[in-house]
């Protein structure tokens, strides 16, 4: 299961660590409209090889860009588009920082879910000598 | 028929104009999420009367609120979330201006509504003397 499926499936105590996340910097649309495809590039790499995150920069614009043209809601288009603006202005001259952003938001992520995983299995027991 | 329904049956090209009239400023969700009750209001009015503007300000808030309480999708909750933080940030001292940007907007759908009218309806025909 994908790690944005598993964030999907917190209770609402927990998703709201979640909300805090997502921004402007880094809009909620994009994390989910490429769930996959965002957990499987190496943004940690890229934070510090300007090439490889001007790379992924790219590939990422390109997926928006053709996620727009596919969208039939008026509403949802009118969204990506803007997204789209909005981080080529933010992020062209530096690729390196939405790299930085996106790694961390996964890592938070994994924060976030591990501490519900912990929480869900209550106190760790001591197991009994034998 | 509300305004907004007619806004979204124009052709691509005009679609383009209303694209431009919505972003931070005034999200196009909240345009459609409350198109009725916005239609409705006397936002030119709002414009010089503060006392009236802060009152629509504080209902659209209060409506906001309740959709996204509504809201059980996690995507749109958290979109309607950062709206109503960020429009509360924007305009809480200045709840004339969100009245002059509503207003602008309804006037300015309103230019475009009248533009494809005219444009369906091709140039006017002289019409013969009896």
């Amino acid at each position: 299961m994908s790690q944005w499926k598993q964030i999907q499936q917190l209770d609402v105590g927990m998703l709201e660590h979640v909300d805090h996340l997502y921004d402007h910097t880094f809009p909620m649309e994009v994390r989910q409209g490429l769930a996959d495809w965002i957990e499987t590039q190496d943004w940690e790499a890229a934070e510090h090889n300007e090439s490889l995150a001007a790379m992924l920069f790219t590939n990422l614009l390109d997926q928006l860009e053709r996620s727009c043209a596919q969208e039939h809601n008026f509403l949802q288009r009118h969204n990506l588009k803007l997204i789209n603006q909005q981080l080529q202005v933010k992020y062209i001259s530096s690729p390196g920082l939405i790299a930085h952003v996106i790694s961390s938001c996964l890592q938070e992520e994994r924060r976030i879910l591990s501490t519900a995983c912990m929480q869900q299995q209550g106190p760790m027991e001591m197991s009994p000598h034998n």
